[in-house]
């Protein structure tokens, strides 16, 4: 297989594929840290650091800290306990954390190491496609405020990422197709080419994704580099997410029934905001119909009841993005054409439910 | 009485006396915030919110939000009541933190706005006199993780401080004694005039406090624009600190014995750094001595047993500015004349002691 480039994105690189071990090694005897820590989750610790460890090939011992895997574990008494093993185990500043897992890892690992002693350095191996193809770039690290998501946090890049494809080898079913959401997103905000590509999701083998991999990481990086504090551009990543959120936030707190991935909430959150694209932005239907179809061919479709739309809708104004009040939207007027802040009125919301139910 | 002079910081100003209430009005117009709240704590709720409200003159309306005052409350579990209460009042990213209160609620304040919905706009408004020498420059935030001081931070500067001398004629005279030793400690690391013209305590009076303020603020901001980041020149403000944070965690450790005072710590902190200049740095021991007096004249002894010393000295290597599990300090070779990154042997740690209790 041919190398893959790597991607400089703010102040660091995302590599990829076999090549990242030396960097990687490069980077740690460059950078002549004290000591090294890897924080893993119960999953990444039993599937990834086997495979992690004998790529690492440093003689520095490494100490492995590991949390409880999934998203109701992305808080702040998980962060504590970590900055609290750090601190026992003689973290000083001059201390690296390898964040390996998905983005639960990556994200409440960069947000620990940026606060730790103010502010230590990370690197972030994503095992997740969706950590891959989302959580490599951008810099947000953060955790959970009760359900609300990532309320808590800072921007800091990590000092590499590197994209790791045989990570995805173990990667469950429901995982994948998780970070196949955001991989269609990126078609949808930016390269209609690339989104028709990924239509077909029975095509989609693990072994030759990489290079797609690639590209979805690139254009997140365009956008990110663009607009690196999220003043315009950059909103334009939110797509499906201002619903997605708050539809996330309220599978969370509902105990009764399965969490819903981040992917599987936003693929939802997509076909919404698609219909509201129809509505606000002058989307063609036919497009959202094709967009609803894809997601549709990807995953289940859940059932809200009157009851969860408005629970859903009473989250939305947590959402990050938002300010003054207001829920700002990110559409569509085209596949590929995507508009920022759109206000939109409270009546749209239940006829975009009923498109996404029909 | 003559207006001083803002002091331009990192990306924002530090303004003084009654001119502040004008600059904090034209900011908070300018920026046309959602939502404005003010971060008090049991104190200064009680005496400095009647002074600050008429001053704020907006016709916002402003939420306060109190939390316990003192160090020991200066950790995580406050951040998440304060962040709860920003989520649950419908804080968004275009809302306002105003901190106002001593080193512990502008540090706390500042860490909870920088990483709220990863980072909201606050301003500084010191209360106390160490808090308006020390806290308004330097853009540090931060809380403490268990004993061991400011462990979890960022450095993300406010958008304004305002240092507003009202404040201190309710301050009692233990917290003005504890800015004081921060004063001194800027007269030792960069201008020994200052430090002759502040050794006599007794002829301090509040009510001319201002210029000597602004003259403190001046030297510290001085070192902070040359060294942001602290890789170097900026670490000589830690002179007395190495110490004396290990001597403040180790008392905040005894419930039995009081809690020492930020400045009262560092005082003995610099008492102790002056003998280990003495015999690292050629320190002349008159000046060591001299150093030694004026402390003394200002804070009563305190009494450290062996065992208190142990304790102190197994601190220390958790010290943020430590790295490779070696403890470095920033020591005199002249009053005015700072050396950063000394090892100290720890034969030297009990003489030190006793130099400080002879």
């Amino acid at each position: 297989m041919k190398t893959l480039a790597s991607i400089p994105s703010l102040n660091y690189e995302v590599v990829f594929g076999e090549t990242g071990a030396k960097a990687l090694q490069q980077l740690i005897q460059k950078n002549d840290y004290s000591t090294i820590f890897l924080l893993v989750d119960s999953h990444t610790h039993q599937h990834c650091v086997p495979v992690f460890l004998p790529l690492l090939a440093t003689d520095q011992p490494i100490e492995i800290i590991e949390i409880e895997a999934g998203e109701a574990h992305k808080h702040l008494q998980t962060c504590l306990g970590v900055w609290e093993t750090l601190s026992e185990s003689g973290a000083d500043r001059k201390s690296l954390l390898i964040n390996l897992g998905g983005g639960v890892v990556t994200d409440l690992g960069g947000f620990v190491a940026a606060t730790f002693k103010r502010g230590i350095d990370f690197i972030n191996i994503p095992t997740s496609l969706l950590a891959m193809v989302d959580a490599s770039v951008g810099g947000k690290t953060g955790v959970d405020l009760g359900v609300l998501k990532n309320q808590i946090g800072v921007i800091v890049p990590p000092k590499m990422v590197w994209v790791n494809d045989k990570f995805l080898e173990t990667l469950p079913a429901e995982q994948m197709r998780s970070g196949y959401a955001e991989m269609l997103k990126h078609g949808l905000i930016a390269d209609p080419a690339y989104w028709e590509k990924l239509a077909d999701y029975n095509q989609l083998t693990t072994n030759k994704l990489l290079p797609t991999i690639h590209h979805s990481v690139g254009i997140k990086n365009k956008v990110v580099c663009q607009d690196p504090t999220e003043k315009g551009l950059r909103k334009i990543l939110n797509f499906g997410h201002t619903l997605g959120h708050a539809i996330e936030s309220y599978a969370l707190e509902k105990d009764q029934q399965r969490s819903l991935l981040h992917g599987e909430a936003i693929a939802i959150g997509m076909v919404l905001e698609a219909y509201l694209s129809v509505e606000l932005c002058g989307l063609p239907m036919a497009q959202a119909e094709a967009i609803k179809k894809v997601f549709l061919s990807i995953f289940p479709k859940e059932d809200f009841c009157a009851t969860a739309q408005k629970e859903i809708l009473e989250l939305l104004v947590f959402d990050k993005k938002n300010s003054h009040g207001q829920v700002n939207f990110m559409l569509l007027e085209a596949i590929g054409k995507p508009v920022i802040d759109v206000q939109v009125p409270s009546e749209l919301f239940a006829p975009a439910f009923a498109f996404y139910k029909a």
